[in-house]
């Protein structure tokens, strides 16, 4: 998507090899014009499936997938959460992602009420790398027996392995913009396209 | 807001004397068409009013106020984090905030350059019930030479005094609906109007 892309180009910060800063638009300031375009183009992508939900993650897919659902008939957005704790009272399904961000395991929740077996669920997030995040989410669907029509990604780290690994595995992974290489040194970004 | 309170009264849960879930709709289940319904009438309160900023908190405020944006002329967004610690190395502007839900203290930050001396701000969030939250938002923006212009709140706890005071101390607070009351034993809720 050259409008996103343009804008990492612009705006985007090359902090280390693994570490694209984007909280000008996308994670802390949120560009919501920018969102919006996002979920046209999903929209465009994902056009004829069924989508009944879209499932995202805190904090920083909330924005996005709540754009985005404009673009899919005001479908609810569900997000998960990462809790303290697992209640375990067995009102919600839980999982345990690990996030090389924080170097920690934490676990990633979401109410039984809200994901439902036989319900067709777009899973957005804003940033895909090593797929850990994503991986819990699928895990939150599959205890729910919800059908996974698609995902649909911001920024995509082309050269970590979650991407490839997600589209080896049968998913249609729509990244509108995947990162193939970036240098600290210089602040260069390539896309792939 | 009619369209609110009957969402609350139909879908809303009087847990305990303080805690009302609405979780089915405003915040962990997002209904994005009352979020836009929500910013239409935020826009319609504080039209004249100058806003060039969206300042909200993680996690439940994002995604109505990416929504609400759409009605501002689609201002960013800022969305101030829940810090495991405050980082200081100056590039942020952090307070502490106290939550009664989670029985602690923790740290808020926004970073420097997403909220500025003389920007004209609307802090929305979801609920506002001692106004814990809104004062550490307020903090920040007196840290940062920034404007407030107004306060839009989805649900307040009109019997807890956040509210009250918010509006004694001059704050142009536009609550959707205030509970006036709310009984977990009926599961009885009344409004202010």
């Amino acid at each position: 998507m050259q409008l996103l892309e343009d804008r990492i180009q612009r705006e985007g910060t090359v902090k280390t090899a693994d570490v694209l800063k984007v909280d000008a638009f996308l994670n802390h300031q949120c560009d919501v014009a920018l969102f919006d375009a996002m979920g046209e183009a999903w929209a465009e992508h994902f056009a004829g499936k069924r989508i009944d939900k879209i499932l995202t993650i805190e904090a920083s897919g909330i924005g996005i997938a709540c754009c985005a659902a404009r673009h899919f008939g005001n479908v609810p957005v569900v997000f998960a959460k990462k809790a303290q704790s697992i209640n375990l009272d067995g009102d919600q399904y839980s999982t345990t992602v690990y996030s090389f961000t924080k170097q920690r395991e934490f676990p990633v929740i979401v109410s039984k009420k809200y994901l439902n077996a036989g319900e067709h669920v777009l899973l957005i997030d804003d940033f895909l790398a090593n797929g850990k995040a994503l991986h819990g989410l699928i895990d939150l669907c599959e205890a729910a027996g919800a059908v996974i029509e698609g995902i649909g990604i911001a920024v995509e780290k082309g050269f970590q392995k979650g991407g490839d690994e997600l589209r080896a595995e049968g998913y249609d992974v729509d990244s509108l913009a995947i990162v193939e290489s970036m240098d600290p040194q210089t602040g260069r970004i390539e896309f792939r396209h």
